[in-house]
């Protein structure tokens, strides 16, 4: 078949070389706002011809969009009003509820899959995409039955095929779970490098002393912005929700040492611990 | 050589290992207060030999020292009163200013080595205990002058055959660096945990949806408390600097959500952004 990615950064750059990889798409086409990140997918073989949106949606069996969640919605509208009940169109946004809201009463909804999956790095640009990607991690599909049986059989095929496994979730629940294992960890790590920058200021220091603990920490600080600003937007309720219990997580901490608290600093780190239990 | 390690977990285990695969020790003392550790390191092979420290130091040219940065202090007054002055002995804590601080007095002070390698996972015990670790990584030597020549030269040396790379601090400035690079992303990461495991009462969730980003963001929260609620003690001045000012940073973040304000936000993660530039 033929497919559209729209946005040819790491997560359809990723899922373009897939595709082709595993056979499924015989052509690529690449739609973008910015002509020089086209240009490097074509060079980099991730996209095959480069098109105006209207008419790669015409050509395709498949348009898949991965761009900022805030232009994704517009975005989405004129795609949806573009195709016709063979085509599917999914995307692969970190928020869900929004974007499916927004689709509610359009037409065409039933040919539109909101799917998440669950991976990603913290590069961005078609650089930064990789073969082998989205491989044993979980995709996360929403408000099913809100899509036609084809749509939603063919996207799952495809996410098969690249090595996940599906989990069913409304996009609502969705963004809740979404915003306690992933959003709130990409906010520690970014408030985390303004930490250390403000109170380090010898960078030599960082450079020579941090270690593995501190480079995996600090890792999601490297994230692009303009990705993530939009993800903690729309989904700013359950972000500042988990946020609040992370900051009084933190104060916690603070309280044992400032009491010189020895027992209670231990329990809060035993707790922690269990984490242990769930992450294998 | 003959060397003694006290303490056979992740660290002196690692250490060990290293000593006999570079050839540097002939034989390896060790010594615990758990026997169960003693059996563990001699299955192992990490260590040849169990005996009681008096015993164990008594008969050795390196005595090196990891274990729990409280335990130390008293253990370490107990070996710098049986070395003689052909003897070396060198620590591997995590912080230094409170050790160097207890030794100051003591006769045999320029016999002793403080010494910071920074590496580590998150695993503990003779089991943790790895082949080429410290590889690649800088290791601190704190108040150099404060030590006999030979004892640092023999310490430098071991530690370059390690394949790390030696910095110099005095012990104060080690304490506020390592709270900075080290210990404060120890405390944002179980932090998190906590949070996590309180907000997301669904675990299957947490299993399932947990990509890449939260499992490095959390992987330090797995750390021993043993071994680290002792460092934030020592440490505490600094580690409630550097946590206060995180909070701080965080409630940033928590600021411009709740005013929905986005170039703000998009500012604060671009400056996060800077750490790329300092981590390579």
């Amino acid at each position: 078949m033929t497919i559209t990615v729209v946005g040819v950064g790491l997560i359809s750059g990723s899922f373009a070389l897939a595709m082709k990889e595993k056979g499924f798409a015989k052509k690529v086409i690449g739609v973008s706002r910015t002509e020089a990140s086209l240009q490097k997918a074509l060079e980099l073989g991730i996209i095959d011809e480069a098109l105006p949106l209207a008419e790669a949606v015409k050509q395709s069996d498949l348009i898949y969009v991965a761009i900022p969640v805030d232009v994704t919605i517009p975005i989405m509208k004129q795609i949806m009003d573009l195709v016709n009940d063979k085509q599917v169109v999914a995307d692969a946004g970190s928020t869900k509820y929004a974007l499916c809201r927004s689709l509610e009463d359009h037409p065409m909804r039933k040919r539109f899959v909101a799917t998440h999956p669950m991976w990603g790095t913290e590069y961005s640009g078609p650089e930064a995409a990789v073969k082998g990607a989205f491989e044993g991690r979980a995709c996360v599909i929403c408000d099913k039955e809100k899509s036609d049986t084809d749509a939603v059989t063919l996207v799952e095929n495809i996410y098969k095929a690249l090595g996940m496994h599906i989990v069913y979730m409304d996009s609502e629940s969705h963004d809740t779970h979404a915003a306690y294992v992933s959003h709130i960890s990409h906010i520690t790590s970014f408030a985390l490098a303004n930490t250390v920058l403000e109170k380090e200021r010898e960078e030599d220091a960082i450079f020579e002393l941090a270690g593995g603990g501190f480079e995996s920490t600090v890792r999601l600080a490297k994230s692009n912005p303009a990705m993530w600003a939009p993800i903690f937007m729309q989904n700013r309720e359950n972000v500042l929700d988990v946020l609040n219990e992370h900051i009084s997580q933190l104060r916690k901490f603070k309280a044992s040492l400032e009491k010189e608290n020895l027992e209670y600093l231990t329990e809060l780190m035993e707790n922690a611990n269990k984490i242990k239990r769930i992450l294998k």
